[in-house]
């Protein structure tokens, strides 16, 4: 029977085990870790690395609980309760513009009703990958969405184009009518409707988790040695402007985090080194700029894509 | 009798004012236009400038009408009509750290009910101006504040009080608890209550936007040749940072207009050319980005500021 404290053990063990995997493929960078912990319950670890190839980078651990504080009892729509929410969040800025950037984040959320201490809690997980290129490699997408697929596949057929799509809709900026990058799978509230078990989810959880690493180093040792000039740096600036932009304008776990009084440091490392803002800046036409720009859109089928 | 069309040509020639002495005084920067039409009636000016002094600024004129979007009656408490709303947006960001970053907009809005043509619309006025240091300079905090209670003075002695006091509460970054900057004044919805009339409004923000060239030229005047060096550079840079968080994360205007398919780079020219992130960043104790942050905060009475 899977506890609390077998998620909460797991996510912490999985932080320790990309961290190392990160540090290892950076050669010079070493993880600084904040633990904090939550007035009303809980805290977390909160890791960042400045190294070599990863410019700036984040690698988060959390498990918070206590009483449900109204305006997330409000938002999710659930009655007053004690809850427990814990997981891990992953954001990082490679310091290379021909490396992408990427984001990772897995968690389990339950919440105990209160007087209702008899019945089993109301529980979800939670959680995607995503990549966002400064320059779109074709290949890279393509090898990306079918990892996630067979990943997703092994545990329902539904996972993959579901979720998939989730994340074109989520990492969306509607100000730009720009996908923040070439998407991934997003998820959110699996829970123990239609037959699933905790087990089954928790277990598809684990191998999203766990592609983590491998998937990043592929196209960190695939890109970190191309060559790069002050053109590709400047198109670098530009791109994390509108990371930041969707981070700050319409991603909902951080304004979430920032409306109810999440650790502000541990929330915004998400943010770039460094942002760059042109205005009203348009690739020229027919360059790798103008073409990444061109396929940052939803609908994509990456895993059937053929073009170059 | 004040004319919609007597308020839109003053705002135009409040845009044309302010960009010549924007000019004059940068020396070498010249306003670029970009006009633009809206589909469901009325326009803008985008005009931005990067020059010596000014390393990223613009100054907006807008003048849009048309049937009221849901979205727009809704988040206004309004019955459905047809709208206007015109007005003139500024936000300079100097090159040096050494000047302050300055905000101003003074905005008309009228809207007459559908089916109630005969009666007079309901309008309002709303604006201000607010001023960003990277340094704080108590002695400019002193001086804008003095300037702007006699504008407001001038007007009514109700309005520096009040409208100081929303400039506090308004441009105020919770998550870091910091106010944007040193504040100055805010305001809307100024009708036609407690026997205002429509021309004493907008003598009143008539001078307020006439007060903004002055005082910026003022603050750019005085700090322009001050030497500085990387370590002012980084600091501008994170308090750069700032500003792209209080813009897309709490800014109403900023939010309402992404949301409403505004023209987005007419809105987002607030945002600097380069701002940076370091995690859990501190400045040294005692130091004058440590002071800086520390004036940083709601309801420092700054026109009778004797601190040095």
């Amino acid at each position: 029977m899977l506890t609390k404290n077998d998620i909460i053990n797991y996510f912490q063990g999985l932080q320790d085990s990309i961290c190392a995997q990160l540090e290892a493929a950076d050669g010079e960078g070493r993880f600084q870790e904040d633990a904090w912990q939550r007035a009303e319950g809980g805290g977390g670890r909160t890791r960042v690395i400045q190294g070599r190839h990863i410019a700036k980078g984040g690698v988060n651990f959390s498990a918070v609980h206590g009483p449900m504080p109204e305006k997330v009892s409000r938002a999710l729509g659930l009655e007053p309760g004690h809850f427990l929410a814990t997981g891990v969040s992953i954001v990082l800025h490679p310091a290379s513009p021909m490396v992408p950037i990427i984001h990772m984040n897995v968690r389990y959320f339950e919440v105990q009703p209160t007087g209702k201490t008899e019945e089993e809690p109301t529980w979800w997980f939670g959680g995607g990958i995503d990549l966002t290129p400064h320059y779109v490699d074709t290949a890279d997408a393509r090898y990306f969405h079918r990892e996630l697929k067979s990943v997703c596949d092994a545990h329902h057929p539904d996972y993959y184009p579901r979720f998939k799509q989730w994340a074109d809709d989520y990492f969306y900026l509607k100000h730009r009518q720009e996908t923040r990058g070439i998407g991934g799978i997003f998820f959110d509230r699996l829970n123990g409707e239609d037959g699933f078990s905790k087990e089954s989810r928790l277990a598809f959880v684990r191998d999203v988790g766990e592609s983590f690493a491998p998937l990043y180093l592929h196209f960190l040792n695939r890109h970190k040695d191309v060559p790069y000039g002050e053109r590709e740096l400047s198109w670098q600036g530009l791109r994390r402007g509108r990371y930041v932009e969707f981070n700050l304008v319409w991603d909902k776990g951080t304004k979430f985090g920032l409306d109810t009084e999440g650790r502000t440091e541990s929330i915004l490392m998400s943010l770039p080194p460094v942002a760059n803002w042109k205005y009203d800046h348009h690739p020229e036409e027919g360059s790798s700029e103008a073409l990444s720009l061109s396929l940052l859109r939803k609908g994509i089928d990456w895993v059937n894509y053929t073009g170059s």
